[in-house]
């Protein structure tokens, strides 16, 4: 597809700004470097090799991928050091073998003894070692072993035990993105190195193999100011960053780099209401920010060139339809924005957005697109 | 793709039972039958010919659409005649134009004079005539010309005065999605019909054309009793209805033809979750339950063969991590729930948790795939 202005593409559709884009990526590269750590860059996000090759640049080359779809599509681009960071399934082992089968090197995850055997006991079934990390509890978010459970080391066994490769641990402070100060943050990023510390630890001292310390998650990454121990940092969203990254001070409104552009159909002046055809389709069902101090609805509403607009957000959605209204309400001057104006609005989280759409269309800071870069979705 | 069972996919995947699907789309083309009303089934929630084809049959053959890739899929299909369900952008009407060129029949809607205005240009500067409704708000719910507003017949003598060809009106009435009951449902069918009535009756003593009346949403749909003036209607979610219209007593919660297939990966015993691999990619993010009396979570969690299980939910999602906890929270039998458990997830709403999948696995009430149907999202 050949480049042209955002006023000609049909609507709703995703930008991404190239600036902000790859300056968000330095920021990251040049944090981890001062703290002597290599970046693992979380593809989930993304799911575009276009982007993940800028975040990979510099790095040891290794990815992190959410879905085996991901790791199809990024080995699929010569990339073959892949940790596939959700704990496997029974019925994703054959896919994991043929992969390795086909080259990849792919480290799989888990947090039990159950899945342990399981995963010892097809290795030996389909003749492959699988190679497996140990997924640590270090936040009480979602998964993993406590840092202090015995079974940590009866895992460790088992997958030294054939059929598999313990590789070492890794850990996701998910409730990172709960925190309402950056202090709080900060506080979360010692606790998520102290507790793969921890298990390294426990882990070398029962003679168990521990040569990967895997932490990540964008705001912990950001406000680290120590990884003593750790190998590798994983973290996907600060490519894009988003309202609620904003919302948690881990960037900057202006950091965003990714919007959804829409057009204006029609208004309902006596609700001050400006209707538009991007809907939560476009913009993802994702509140993430109502949980936060400042409420975005389903997006900050900015003008062609990204700049936000008039304190407008996206009120409410349909299907295909956003409702867009000035915050708290109140009327606004519809003849500003006539039918057929086209509106950036940027979402509340990065990678539900992006997911409900095919490509990207790449912007230099203003409305003209330089590139279109495919991105993939599903399983 | 040849046939298998629910235990040989990978997770999570979407999963239709197809004697449901039939069985509510027939009992929606028995009602309306009654009424004497033709149905343009809504392909948005579906987006699949091989749904859709069941929806059409024994109907007039027109189908709504919420984008111009659905008009493009099911055009491809053999399917002409087209409503464009939202309003039109003039982004849009040279595909418009090219696919009218291209043999389709292809009807947009509009709500305001600017609109008018901006089509009528078009098609008289592409030598082409674009067949418009008027869209009328009948709910106050979203979009629409109010229906003893002048400006009505402003808009209908524009779309009579060359470049374009007035159809006729519709409505939506989406706020039959907030009534908290059937009583209040069924005013709302009498308020949309009202409204459309009104809207033609004033067309009409203008001297202007209405052969179409359109009306439509699932709710009013299936509790409209009386549909005099009305010559279609509009439904798509009621092929596989979701829990927010059972919650809406629309259906019940047996009538659901869509869920999720997830696997169990883990468990967190002293929280009673059951971690799987079906987060909110997979389900989406929608929680339109959480309005409503019974808040379904992400989901109502069941047994392989769809039959729900000891009052689990979906409590929480992450990207690819569901959390299924009991209702209410305390503790659960993880032993009944092993690593590599599959587990089927009915959604909050189809539209939403259909668009996160590229395919249907179709399956006969048991978990033999009989077949795979594709599915398409995006714009």
């Amino acid at each position: 597809m050949s480049p042209k202005n955002l006023q000609q593409v049909e609507t709703p559709c995703l930008v991404l700004e190239r600036g902000k884009l790859e300056r968000n990526i330095a920021r990251m590269r040049d944090h981890l470097a001062k703290l002597r750590v290599g970046l693992r860059p979380h593809v989930k996000t993304a799911k575009s090799y276009d982007v993940a090759r800028l975040a990979i640049k510099g790095q040891p080359g290794g990815i992190t991928v959410s879905t085996l779809k991901e790791a199809e599509q990024f080995f699929a681009h010569g990339i073959t050091d892949i940790l596939y960071a959700v704990g496997i399934t029974p019925n994703k082992l054959d896919h994991v073998a043929a992969l390795q089968r086909r080259g990849a090197d792919i480290t799989i995850i888990l947090d039990n003894v159950e899945s342990a055997r399981i995963v010892a006991a097809r290795g030996v079934a389909l003749g492959i070692k699988f190679s497996a990390l140990i997924e640590i509890d270090s936040d009480g978010h979602r998964s993993g072993v406590k840092p202090d459970d015995a079974m940590l080391l009866d895992i460790g066994r088992i997958l030294e035990g054939g059929g598999t490769q313990l590789r070492g641990i890794m850990t996701h402070a998910g409730d990172s993105y709960n925190c309402d100060t950056v202090e709080k943050i900060r506080a979360m990023a010692v606790r998520e190195r102290e507790a793969v510390a921890r298990c390294a630890a426990r882990l070398r001292a029962a003679g168990l193999p521990c040569p990967i310390v895997s932490v990540g998650s964008t705001p912990t990454a950001t406000y680290s100011e120590d990884l003593t121990g750790v190998t590798e940092v994983r973290a996907g969203v600060y490519m894009f960053f988003d309202l609620v990254m904003a919302g948690l001070n881990v960037c900057k409104v202006d950091d965003i780099a990714v919007s959804v552009l829409a057009t204006v159909i029609g208004h309902q002046p006596d609700k001050g209401w400006i209707i538009t055809d991007a809907g939560w389709m476009a913009m993802s069902r994702d509140r993430g920010t109502a949980a936060q101090k400042t409420d975005q609805g389903y997006g900050v509403v900015c003008d062609l060139a990204g700049a936000p607009l008039d304190d407008l957000l996206v009120v409410s959605t349909n299907q295909e339809h956003g409702i867009v209204g000035r915050r708290g309400g109140g009327t606004l001057d519809a003849a500003r924005y006539p039918v057929g104006t086209l509106l950036r609005v940027l979402p509340n989280h990065a990678c539900a957005t992006a997911a409900q759409h095919d490509r990207y269309h790449v912007v230099a800071g203003d409305a003209q697109v330089t590139a279109v870069w495919p991105r993939f979705s599903g399983w």
